[in-house]
């Protein structure tokens, strides 16, 4: 493989998690309203902040390979955040309501992971090595929001033990 | 929470995952055949044939549950699929064909490792045991398939080091 076709499917990969990240910056927001749990809703507003974060990192990757920051229309995390909606829409009231929002933010983190993931071995494989970093950092606050997720999804369903 | 409303809950996501792996299916074989490397190819039909018994499982959870099979369309694993085809024609013929079907792979088995992982503590909570060692199986399919794309990736993208 030449490094000309790696780079350009870096670029492309680039492109998407960019235009996904800014789809989620605009979901965080309505999955912390609808939140019962205290804690859900912390939960979201604390990565909603590190979403901001992660765009200007992703900012940075691109200055790094000279090109401006751009997206594309991401479809998978559309049709990721579209399922979450309508989970919104038929459990809001409900006692499951968070069950139900957890599962949504937890298909949302490993679309996360995995395109972060090939980044970074895409990056290494460059030699970008700044870039390497920059989406290391991003991967491991992934990885956190989507263990803390589980933590949570345990106290959401727990009571059903007790009912 | 109830048990009705996490029973609602986990038959809505059965659905989606059914549907989900229906249309993995249908992606597969394209995948198979474009795949430059033969160790790619095999990797893709033999999760084929994999997904052929995931799908006869869900088939056993649905039984289980005292529902009849049927699916809802799953916009999520669409999104992830269109996406895969876009890089399958911008790439074809090229170089790095196979590192960015690896990538459109992993993000269809991250979609479905979030999904069954969320079915299995669902299955525990409301101790539907038998359907929680179906889901279990399949989960480490999933979890064995997206390692081996992880190793194959490595494969196709060390050329470039050489280049």
């Amino acid at each position: 493989m030449s490094l000309d076709s790696l780079e350009k499917l870096f670029l492309e990969e680039l492109k998407d998690v960019y235009n996904a990240e800014k789809q989620i910056l605009r979901a965080l927001p309505k999955m912390a309203k609808a939140a019962e749990s205290p804690k859900l809703e912390q939960a979201f507003t604390q990565h909603l902040k590190e979403t901001e974060g992660q765009v200007k990192r992703l900012e940075q990757v691109f200055q790094i390979v000279g090109e401006r920051p751009e997206g594309v229309e991401c479809k998978a995390i559309q049709g990721i955040i579209e399922e979450g909606q309508e989970i919104l829409q038929e459990f809001q009231g409900g006692d499951a309501l968070d069950a139900g929002l957890i599962a949504a933010a937890q298909a949302v983190e490993h679309y996360e992971i995995t395109r972060y993931g090939t980044l970074l071995a895409w990056a290494k494989q460059l030699g970008l090595s700044e870039a390497e970093g920059l989406i290391q950092e991003t991967l491991i606050e992934e990885e956190n929001t989507d263990e803390l997720l589980s933590d949570l999804a345990e106290d959401a369903i727990n009571p059903v033990a007790a009912a």
